[in-house]
């Protein structure tokens, strides 16, 4: 998704320092993420949150977790916040970060976040940007080197290749004898299992292409022996 | 799949012993399975061929390789090895057993066979009756148990739930730190991948449903550490 540019973005991000966190202050924050929200409950990170509608429902059903909606791109994390901003409930559970996902254990403590998800993801078809994905093992590295033992990774997409790499990439997992364990799969989350249904978060992209044929999705967690 | 009696199966079976081994048999052969082969070459073994449709045709397209079908239902066995038996090719690289995959490492010694297929394996639906699908974790020790290192395992089904169930078996597969490595998934063999249906030899079951939905494959291989 490339958004085109935002003029007023800039200085919105500059006026809203406290909601919108830059990479910068994101590092010099490392192991100190609760003194920014209002209360001290566990933190749920979602890298490449767009235009925000999943981080901001989440935000707005699950009151007693904190999120954090990570996005590179200056444009579509402006208009997430400023939509959280305007949001008719304040949501003091919600922040973003301005910045890069292969920068997570820059950011974040050794256990800091409880939990992962990743929402569409680019899919960097070609063989040669593998190390894009943000399911690729280097990234899976950094996840749990933020997440406690038995943190949990969820991932939703709509694109077959990606889900095809992404599993066979968790399913191998094995930095350190580590291992990240399957706990549930659906291969077409809007035609199956009307309970997960009743509490999905749609994202924009889930929105529009749940329509047009599978919506996949994986939950699981580290473990390490 | 339940096939109507077989009224000619039972004699007819008696008098191919040779073609079609019992499971008796199969476990006197432990180890020496080469013996009943022309030549000596690396055995494949698909579990639960039904009416082996699969297998002949794994046998004649790979005339290098030693091949298996067990299979539980005498009718179904009867038919699949009258059909190899009355084929135009002679096929002296195909074998049957009758009997149940679940003895699979008392018919075979370690390292004796160096590839398992599972093909649209009965789904077991009921959570109770996990343990019987034939891609349960007891069922993944006792392939390993017969495969050598790198052994590998393939298994389509049209059956989302049981490929959904499957998928987490395979990942989370840990008997005594051994894995079950992703080597390539597929989430709708008949459109995509063209290389991988070149090759592909259809079952009787994937036939009939991969014009209904998606058939699924996955190919992986164990490894001890
Ligand atoms: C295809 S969009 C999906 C947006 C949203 N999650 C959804 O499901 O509708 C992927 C988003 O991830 C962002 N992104 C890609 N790589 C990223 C990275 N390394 N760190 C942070 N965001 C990233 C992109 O800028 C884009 O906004
Ligand atoms: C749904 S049919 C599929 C047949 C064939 N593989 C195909 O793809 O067309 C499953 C077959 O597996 C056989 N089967 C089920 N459990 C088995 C077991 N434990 N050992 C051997 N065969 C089994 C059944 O009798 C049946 O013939």
């Amino acid at each position: 998704m490339r958004l085109r540019r935002k003029p007023w973005a800039v200085a919105w991000l500059a006026d809203h320092a406290d909601l919108v966190i830059t990479q910068d202050k994101a590092v010099s924050l490392k192991g100190q993420w609760q003194s920014i929200f209002a209360k001290e409950q566990p933190i749920h990170v979602e890298i490449g949150t767009g235009k925000g509608q999943f981080i901001i429902g989440m935000a707005k059903q699950y009151p007693e977790t904190n999120f954090i909606g990570m996005e590179i791109q200056e444009g579509a994390v402006a208009v997430a916040a400023r939509k959280a901003d305007e949001d008719e409930d304040a949501l003091p559970n919600l922040k973003f970060i301005y910045g890069d996902g292969a920068g997570v254990d820059t950011y974040f403590a050794a256990e800091e976040i409880s939990k992962v998800f990743l929402n569409f993801s680019d899919p960097w078809p070609k063989t040669g940007h593998e190390k894009r994905r943000l399911t690729y093992a280097s990234f899976l590295k950094s996840y749990q080197a933020v997440l406690p033992e038995a943190g949990e990774l969820e991932f939703k997409t709509d694109n077959r290749g990606l889900f095809e790499y992404s599993l066979g990439s968790f399913a191998n997992y094995g930095e350190a004898g580590a291992r990240l364990k399957t706990d549930k799969l659906w291969l077409d989350m809007h035609n199956e299992d009307p309970a997960n249904l009743e509490t999905n978060v749609e994202t924009e992209y889930e929105q529009k292409f749940k329509v047009k044929g599978p919506i996949y999705k994986f939950l699981g967690h580290f473990e390490n022996k």
